[in-house]
């Protein structure tokens, strides 16, 4: 007999438990389940090059990456990675608010002489850390989570996580909202070959299928005004750019890669008629696709 | 009597003693002296952001900041750090070219269980140490130089720094160029105040007294567009951007400030039109000022 079970969907995501990655793949399958008739199987990976790696190599259907953060910018191990691989595209974008807490065992904030986070929590809660823990030693870590499993066994020692991993974890928070900006979010894509059919979740207006086109390029080297041509084909057909960010190619000083989001759908005429007059200016173009973004709740985190 | 000794210029970097930024500093001493007669000194202090408040706040006539290596892309602290102070401004970009080498006291390679370094240094060396030192652990440090002072009582412990630190420091060179680019190299500016009278170092040509022109601004929030706009005054202008880079606000998700390096000389008409005009379609904007590009060469490093 041929099963009729719904197919199970792998999701990739920064582990463990606890990271904003795995809350962003949670409430990712919850939109999901309202939409598709779908089951998921939540995937923890060490790192997020890894994470990427994982869908690639069909380890995984679709994996979670973080993108950017509002305060810290362009997390560029997920540009740097998206560049190397082909064939991938954005499903999805999820917004995500951030608010980190200190979780430790210590009896008082004056007794604890480590802080472990990820670099980008550490540098979120300067500000708080500078104030309150002065002369603590800040230890920079893979994910939010990496750390907390050692707390039991030292009383001196603290994480910067979410509230979410505490309770996961069943250790006391210390203090709360220690992030130095409470506009803190950080947006995150869901990404997948291009070949794999993920259930659509985005109710599409009868205009436009999605809200934003992702692509990056490269240029020809050593033109001058080389980077001005490729700019001029979106504003001379008036689409908006939301987002330019340069990664350097690696091969020289000077050099560099460019990511940019479009406010436009793929679909579109013009998208179509700016990528074909984009790749006569480029040197290698890669379109990551077309997709819409939602924002995550603050009482999800 | 009034002494007609030369003034001596203070020149803040980041140390402590052996880093990349001191061998810049000491390179453009050296540059300076050849063409006036002036006494320097060298102070390093723990961060890049406390070499830049030291200029700012008059405790140093200059500072040796990083902005860009070829590899890891641009240094944020410097943008995020300069986008916060005002009245300074770039007399020159110097090139350094970058070599690692592994320091410690450990007999073999298979003794190391931690390598210490900036993380910059640590990316730039990540295929070298996946191959050689799999299971070392990776530890972030404020400069390439801060662990050097505790490889003498640790036998399992090494850092990435130069070879000149090595030699600074008095030890040994376990592996030498373990950079995974040899073509890696880092820009650094030399930032004054705007009052303050720095000597020329540069032999001009007639046609235009620097090749670049640096400058950073926010732009008016949400209107559609409006990254276009400053970017077009430029291309119309026939004036060519040599580097584009985006950083958050931090006031919200997508609203961003832009660092752009021009191929011009603010002296220019071209320049001076196009500034007057960016300024209308910009909220805040920063000039740097005009300076030329030095190279260093290799074996200073």
């Amino acid at each position: 007999m041929i099963s009729d079970e719904p197919k199970t969907l792998h999701i990739a995501h920064l582990g463990p438990l606890g990271t904003y990655a795995e809350a962003v793949a949670i409430n990712y399958t919850n939109f999901l389940k309202e939409k598709a008739e779908v089951k998921t199987q939540l995937c923890p990976y060490p790192s997020i090059a890894e994470t990427l790696y994982a869908v690639d190599s069909k380890e995984t259907d679709l994996a979670v990456i973080p993108v950017e953060n509002s305060i810290e910018g362009s997390v560029r191990v997920t540009m740097d990675t998206l560049w190397q691989l082909d064939d991938l595209q954005i499903n999805l974008a999820l917004v995500m608010p951030i608010c980190h807490a200190l979780v430790s065992n210590a009896k008082s904030l004056e007794t604890i002489e480590k802080v472990y986070s990820h670099p980008q929590a550490l540098a979120q809660c300067q500000k708080w850390l500078n104030a309150f823990l002065p002369n603590a030693q800040l230890i920079p870590t893979k994910s939010t989570t990496e750390a907390l499993g050692i707390l039991d066994q030292e009383s001196t020692t603290a994480t910067i996580s979410s509230k979410r991993a505490a309770q996961i974890y069943n250790l006391p928070i210390l203090a709360s909202s220690i992030n130095d900006s409470p506009e803190n979010y950080t947006r995150f894509w869901i990404i997948s070959r291009v070949d794999v059919d993920v259930p659509d979740i985005y109710p599409h207006s009868s205009v436009a299928k999605s809200t934003h086109t992702s692509l990056a390029f490269s240029l020809p080297a050593n033109i001058p005004g080389a980077l001005v041509k490729p700019l001029e084909v979106f504003s001379q057909l008036g689409i908006n750019l939301s987002r330019i960010e340069s990664r350097p190619t690696k091969r020289s000083l000077g050099e560099y890669l460019f990511f940019i989001d479009l406010e436009a759908d793929d679909s579109q005429s013009e998208i179509q008629l700016a990528l074909t007059e984009l790749s006569k200016h480029t040197e290698i173009l890669k379109v990551f696709g077309s997709y819409n973004v939602l924002q995550i709740s603050k009482s999800s985190n």
